[in-house]
């Protein structure tokens, strides 16, 4: 057994309830050997560098949750980029950066079963990158806009949630292929960011609208090919009135719910059937194996500069809940992480 | 010109708000020339048999309409059966007998542009059924499950209004695929009928049932694969909360809402994500391509009793606003017709 160093955690309090409370998470300095511990073959132990700070997570913490639960009195954990220490994997070698889903929000994570990490192969890019454009957000925008939406050139397409994580990579997207995308966020200098900077063809405040259906016939008089739903609630309604014949909705998210202890009802699903429209859900967790041809795609043109990428960044483990908190209000400008340590 | 008739007809009397009543629909009596009139080339007059009686009519007699408006002060018309009179129009001939969308609630119908008129060639089996099973009903139950489900051997089958005119044969073509089914109706009658007479694996009465999520978590243990969704609302909710990993829904129609002002709202649309389901609106209109296939499949299996259908049959022309009314309550077992004449 080697020494033990101190390790600072962000642990789940409790299961959390409605809106998540500063008081759902806390901080604590535990211990940790920097070795693997005997009898955990196949296990690595990383360094965690950046923390994904992402809607969904508040899903887990939930005491009837909708995927893989956190549990009260553990670390929170989600997609990070790390750095392996030691290992007792085949796969990785201390020494190497990966990303995965079980980054810890705490300095050191041992992972037992490490099946899901990613070698990060490309270093010439930005590292935190691979929690945002090169990470999960990023192949979520591409399995869902491509996969699931059936995209064709000329199309037009609306994104909620534009500037968020996700959001920014589908209208780039969109546009690489020759479609018309406007974008909705929740700030002045969210759009400006969606017109000037990702190149959307037109974007709005929804916060400044009262009537979202009008506020969507301004932008796509014919109606809309492709909803790319990131919100739920009002305006997955609005949408719905204003999609056109064999319209598809990829649903992402719907992160305008998930503080709700009862979410909204969307009353005109009526306009499936007249709009003959396809709504699917999907979880990015099915289309890895598509993550090489995706690198292909978008690597090269982060290094041209042709796609670009907004990363809202917090300093140290200990702003990570109010990183998290921030993101259910619409806090953060670009994707949201937190740097725990930058080597 | 020739000799006039009397035509007796049902009138939209004025846009219907929320529910139908009978004073929306009123008898008239008109006159026609059972000739084709002139400078009326490419028509047909029809002297209509069996008017079917369909759920969707009450989306055409609202002031703004889903689908192509009935106008208040003309006939109501709808899918029917009927017998060519005169013709000047070089696809149908006097003496032929056709069906399709464009059956006037009257004796006798001009046709002005019957190009979806389509010719009955097997007369071999009950006429009125090419109101049902032979007819709209039976291609939306096959483009539904077949086109839009993407049915797979051994996949578990939820049919809602089961007994009604598209899903019984929901029922029998999910049988016949190898899954299984279960089917919900609103009366002891109507599930013994499931059950013994269109071979659903079960059925249950959903007015009986408090609990739609228990009723449901008793008959599919593992979860629903495949919903064709007739009703919308509350049932749709538990079905949502049941679906299957990969699940598909086929939105044919949501009548459980069609006589609301507002729609109820569907409030867990977040189980689209985690349960990746794939939710799809349809249009019948869209598959008559797939007829001639259609037909081949079903009616040898109609003459040999392999599939059967029921039919809940009105006499006379005058039955059919109390028959239209009656739809919204449930009260017909299996397809609603209305016999104008038998030839």
């Amino acid at each position: 057994m080697g020494e033990k160093v101190m390790n600072k955690q962000v642990i789940l309090t409790n299961s959390v309830k409605g809106s998540l409370r500063e008081s759902d998470m806390s901080l604590r300095t535990s211990t940790i050997c920097l070795k693997i511990p005997d009898g955990c073959n196949g296990a690595v132990l990383v360094k965690n560098l950046y923390l994904s700070i992402d809607p969904y997570l508040i899903l887990r913490m939930r005491k009837t949750p909708y995927l893989d639960a956190i549990t009260p009195g553990s670390p929170i954990a989600g997609y990070g980029v790390s750095k392996v220490l030691d290992s007792s994997h085949p796969n990785y070698n201390e020494g190497d950066l990966v990303w995965g889903s079980q980054a810890g929000w705490e300095e050191y994570s041992l992972i037992k079963d490490p099946h899901n990490l990613i070698k990060i192969q490309d270093k010439d890019v930005p590292l935190s990158y691979y929690t945002g454009i090169l990470g999960m957000p990023g192949m979520t925008a591409y399995a869902g806009f491509y996969e699931v939406c059936s995209p064709k050139k000329g199309e037009t397409v609306f994104v909620s949630a534009a500037s968020g994580a996700v959001g920014q990579i589908v209208g780039q997207f969109a546009k690489l292929l020759g479609c018309y995308v406007v974008g909705s966020a929740g700030s002045k200098a969210k759009v400006d960011l969606l017109k000037k900077k990702f190149g959307f063809d037109d974007a709005f405040n929804y916060k400044e609208e009262t009537d979202y259906d009008a506020a969507l016939k301004r932008y796509f008089r014919e109606g809309i090919d492709i909803y790319f739903e990131n919100v739920g609630g009002k305006m997955l309604e609005a949408v719905l009135d204003n999609m056109r014949v064999h319209g598809r909705i990829a649903v992402c998210g719907i992160v305008s719910q998930y503080t709700h202890e009862q979410p909204e009802g969307v009353h005109n699903l009526l306009t499936l059937i007249t709009k003959r429209v396809r709504m699917q859900g999907f979880i990015v967790g099915e289309y890895y194996h598509l993550y090489p041809k995706f690198l292909e795609i978008v690597v090269p043109r982060v290094k041209e500069g042709k796609m670009t990428y907004i990363e809202d960044v917090d300093e140290g483990l200990e702003s990570a809940p109010s990183a998290l908190l921030g993101l259910y209000s619409g806090h953060n400008v670009g994707k949201k992480l937190v740097v725990v340590a930058r080597e």
